[in-house]
């Protein structure tokens, strides 16, 4: 007996339609949801303890055969629902009949494969979370420990890409440590949010038979059930927060390379990456390209995409499950293949860096960043601040004209500019003394910058 | 004395460059940042108690002219930094400097635009989280007073807009509600981690001023600080992940949309959106259109493209402060609106629903809907899902091919797809009946849909 | 002796970034390319003509070695750009080196990777273009032909998708060929101003050595060179024109297989899908659901993602090339692969659907549709537009509140709406009748469809 | 008689709904069509001359109340749609109503919003994209003025951001001319695809009026009519096009924009911006921010964000007309806004440019430039290129290790790399005679780049 189709689908539309080079990257999480599926089952006397055993260890030998790659994932199938090896879930179950027979078939009662592959989904998505995670630690601690290393060297801070105030490297390192940080947060909130077990809910409706959902859930590691049996199936924002997280990362990644590529540049000549993360070319002999930090940042492309097309996969689906929505796992394992490998590459990247430590503190000119410096002081003499940064305005451009520095300047000079100035004025003229001057909560004076650093050391275990 | 700068800045570049007319919505959130930050430098006695209850007053002064429309907020300006209104934060002091004097050129002691404009932001969001919040419990009150309303209405359950099966529809709208909850834990996630003061920050280093970071944060209603300086006053993601959040919101909110305009056409004819929701036709007399469901379903769009567009604005972008982040704020701006507006809009529409309750349980062939009914039961009487399947299939086929429907059949029709049906299967067949049989934890089944309201009823307060 | 590098690459970084998985792809245009170069540096004297036929020949040699799968093109490298196989430029040309010793190194003289990248995708998107409009008549032709065959079908045209007014099927359908030929029209316009050759641009300054690459680029079949060196290796614009070109036609198909999959619902019942573009369901043995064309829908969002990811990568890049540009590959072979395959689907679908002829003539209420031909008939018979319309609004809501169709109305009942209303206007109540009445330039009028038939299907050959 | 509807429009909705802020930039568009539509009716008989002379005066006296700001456009409106002013098309007939009476109600004769819409856009799109092309020639010429006045001028050329080969700034200028040279091809590809009207096509079916589309069509300057009345109303993909092309052009100018903020940074020091576009910072007195880049830099963003907001807008909308493509105009204006003021932007900014012509001609170490030259010299005397590279670029980590340039080198030195050096060898060290050692078509040779120069300014009448 044939079922309700006759005529089988066009192989086109076969190898158009099928997931299975995709979603094969699911086969753990679709045996280990099956197995407890089975288990709960036989708990609830709907399988048989004997069908159970026999379904649980055939499919405990599946996943042996896929690992060691005995097991070949080809496409295959008819559009009848029946055995058909269009995506992994299918290709499993059709393992599982040759290998046991008819009992097979009973592992698919109380379930459809809209719960099966939602369920699969939110197991991914926690050993991604936990992944990204280290991934973020690792990431964090080699900054921190390269901080740590360059805790006295001394660099001009950047607004609009001029000089603005010096900075300590070790300061501006941090700055990343703590976009790294909200990024775990919000991977951690999403994980959160998604540990919740669709399964149970059928196509849709949820089933007649006597399950236990939040049993199996626990046993799955899960903090509850996705209560509503509709929304379960339908839903996809559990994805879409992760790549959203994973978007919003990559976006920080993208501004430390492009970083590393400015400092890398002859002109800033400021870092060394290691050999083992830089490139040649193949024309230009002297080439040392700062190639990894490059793909890094021009990976946050695909990020970006990867979300769009999400986003645009769900926008306006009808409830429930649409076909559309198989589109949902090449942009959640690519956002997190390249997050993850993007953050590993941004680590050993950091591990090589050398930097020129005396690059900026003998350069001529250095001093207009401390142009604020003069500026604030005359404020705390009182001088409104507006007025003090129009007097200091007009010293630096009166010096520009001269091709002088600040330096250079004697107090009688400095005092055409505002009577306040005297000789104190000129000792602030050092980059070491601006930042050792600063005093506020956060700020890259030593003190402040020392104390983010045992206290990240502490929290990264570093 | 004239400052840096010997040229005015170009009048198109003036127009290009001013985010006057977008940021003048953040007047609220200056002024406020403002009396804080002056308050804190009177603390640490940076400015007197007198200049300081001076420019408090001042600036209280302009928050109420600007209330009333009393302050023309015109672009004008010089490159300078000085007095010029490019911006609500230089219009907001220009305009002090007019009604104290010079006294008003203390308030930017120990601070930077840099950090007040972080500032305004993060001000900003806590609202906008607060009223979206809102926006998305008005709706789920809706849903679920229309679910409570239409608690027997049955209606099909789709999969591919394809008849699945029977569904309640109050267990429809819930789902909706679920979604919706989820988007109000995104928002509170990242509400709860843009909660830290930026202020103090300066314009990237910190400040020698002795400040006191924390008070001020505590005293604006801040958890505590943004620590890092740096990162404090280069970063936007607090920005990025409410606007993600809103995102994934427009989505669940065009696909109840998508469903209202499927609903409310002649084909489906289940539902009629209130006439004050619906508009009808320049040229077709007949119409009645579902305009506004159309319209929230396409401004799903708009924040689409404002997430796209501020993920491409900080792709890249060195540290810290770059002009390019000007363009933050329309995008953070336009998302909030759209989304608040779109939730009050669906909850608007929600409250007019009215279902045509008779329309799916009459119909012939809608029994169709109830094939997985039949595999279930054979399931239940040890029959393998898999083999089940196949039976129904095969019986559905053969009645299309009669044009008949599955309670046409007689039972002996019935036993020529699988013995083991008997009478008992018969009485399947009933939309009511199905969703009657469903025992599983979130299912359709109406004593599950009224836990779930009542649960729903409880935590709204509805 | 070593060249530049000491260290090697780590094997981490050099997964990371090689991308010889994606553009072994190319191998068949990077040979074309290589032995027109060694062509143009034979006829200029730079290779002798025996290294030339080498070169030739090893070249010809290693394009059946890919073919038939027998060279191993596996990434491995230094960083060194010296025979290294992390690209398929390289792997060729280590290859080459194997099989015909030194005078392989020849061949990359006067010529870089940047440049030869840069050719290899300008071939790509003309032998991609090609491809993408041959499949793009395919689909005309299934549509007009469907049109054909469909000439007396009438069904409502819809707006809002509330039924608007009658209009042909095939008028219907012939819209959708208009769009694709606006398809065609951009994918022609960026096939012409991509076909430039860059072959000859170097690392980005051209050569000192005396090739003549515009007689190359016309042993390549291309109108000229891309004339600026620089531009020639650092642009990417042909790839993002080509993608914006898949992006909309993806956007033309996502709305022909929305519009299958609603036609195909229950409620519509307008048209089946042949059953080899169709499939069931593993637990609901009645589904028989338009997999195909939800899918063709979804991956409209991987076309949208392409684009947004290629955007991002080359925003604010400085000249000439980065290595963030690698990442123009998959998003440009994706967008083609998907484009292509999605219009494979639709003609194929569309050459099975058989649709529901029936359906709507028949239909009570159906007549609502008729709406605007009674307001018409009046304007032309001297009532001002807007009062006509209004009349007729009225009509419709007097007897949608009595049940009544509009045919059930007397001429009196008529006249109550307005005095001008006689006998003849009953007459127009009729689809067919509302379709015959057009008169203007491309309206569903019969004549008018029957002319765009006759003019696509000359233009077609079909 | 009250049509339709009974109750009004929500308030909340109607402000939710209006596009008037937005459209009413369209009332030129508006008025022409409608004059021209009324001339049709007129010759068709539809409407006498005596209504058509008074609606053409009543609508030039509504153009001129707009025009000079007297007629207040405020939503206002009832979902009737009748003589509500939710959009500038029922506002001007509102007003039209008021100005000459019932008269004014035939206008609308044959005609719908869709098409006339739908008119409107295509008449903004021609004018959009005629202004677009004169920005994009007026930065062109000033491109050009540059290069000319820099004909001198040497600079690295980059690969990477690492230093490649020496460059003429007019050179790397001219890159940008040609990347503007194919967005205007885009442009007027778009413009010219997008020229044919709607007009007449009505809501979706065409007319039963005797009107002639096409003799309309050539009165407002059209190439011919969109045939197929459905499509006519029902797609938007003429604005994609020209968003996408403008996204592209977008692209350029943020990589142009980015190397205006690389060159006038201190690391750099190669370019000075004029002060009429650049600003100074709230609290650093020294600052001299090249903000005008920054911002079109970023402003891609936006542009970006309404690429995608449209698409989204767009995809899997069935045909014809749905509310959601009210959405289309923001998106659109925004875009063009953007890009004609960006591309101004560009053009005044680069006419201010004052470039450092010495920066890198002295500098030391810069003759690592020039590895490839002695490569490409060791290739020409018969060195296979692969050998050569890696000679010179051993001999280049040779002279790192002792802090030497290579012209520090002797020629005993360079022959441990290569026998085939010899003093010719020497002479090629120089950034002026690396550049006119080039000699392919469109490379960096003076002769090559003069060529180009003559060129565009005959092209562009420079």
């Amino acid at each position: 007996m044939a079922g309700r189709f006759r005529e089988p689908l066009d192989p086109a539309a076969l190898r158009f339609s099928t997931s299975l080079p995709v979603d094969r990257a699911l086969f753990r999480e679709d045996i280990a949801g099956s197995i407890a599926h089975v288990d709960g089952l036989a708990r609830a006397g709907v399988v048989s303890p004997s069908d159970a055993r026999k379904i649980r260890e055939g499919l405990r030998r599946i996943r042996r055969e896929i690992e060691r790659g005995k097991l070949p994932l080809q496409p295959s199938g008819t559009n009848d629902g029946r055995w058909a090896a269009e995506d992994i879930h299918m290709a499993v179950e059709a393992r599982l009949a040759r290998l046991i027979g008819p009992a097979a078939g009973r592992l698919h009662t109380a379930r459809s494969r809209n719960d099966q592959v939602a369920l699969d989904e939110r197991l991914y998505i926690r050993g991604a979370a936990a992944a990204l995670l280290a991934g973020i630690r690792a990431l964090q601690r080699a900054l921190v420990l390269t901080a740590e290393k360059e805790r006295g060297t001394v660099m001009p801070g950047y607004t609009h890409l001029q000089r603005a105030q010096p900075v300590l490297l070790a300061h501006h390192l941090l700055a990343y440590v703590a976009m790294l940080d909200r990024d775990a947060g919000r991977i951690r909130d999403a994980a959160a949010r998604a540990n919740r077990s669709p399964l149970g809910a059928g196509a849709l409706a949820g089933t007649p038979h006597p399950i236990d959902r939040r049993r199996t859930a626990r046993a799955l590691g899960f903090d509850g059930i996705e209560e509503n049996s509709i929304d379960a199936v339908a839903d996809r924002d559990a994805l879409l927060e992760l790549i959203s997280a994973a978007a919003i990362g990559m976006m920080h990644l993208s501004r430390y390379c492009e970083e590393l590529v400015l400092w890398s540049s002859q002109e800033w000549n400021f870092v060394r990456i290691g050999e083992s993360y830089a490139t040649g070319s193949s024309i230009m002999p002297q080439k040392r390209n700062p190639d990894i930090a490059e793909l890094v940042r021009g990976k946050t492309g695909r990020v970006y995409g990867d979300l769009v097309a999400l986003l645009t996969v769900m926008k306006g689906l009808p409830l429930a499950y649409n076909r559309d929505m198989q589109e949902d796992k090449e942009p959640l394992f690519d956002a997190v293949r390249t997050l993850g490998d993007s953050l590993a590459m941004a680590a050993g990247m950091t591990a090589t860096l050398r930097f020129n430590r005396e690059r900026f503190t003998g350069e001529r000119g250095g001093d207009f960043l401390l142009a604020t410096e003069l500026a604030d002081w005359l404020a705390e003499r009182g001088v409104p601040f507006r007025a003090a940064h129009a007097a200091v305005g007009a010293a630096v451009r009166w010096c520009e004209e001269r091709r002088m520095s600040l330096a250079d300047m004697s107090v009688a000079d400095l005092r055409t500019f505002s009577p306040a100035f005297d000789k104190e004025a000129l000792a602030l003229l050092s980059l070491h003394a601006s930042v050792r001057r600063k005093r506020s909560a956060g700020s890259t004076a030593p003190a402040e910058v020392g104390k983010a650093l045992r206290t990240w050391k502490r929290r990264l275990g570093a």
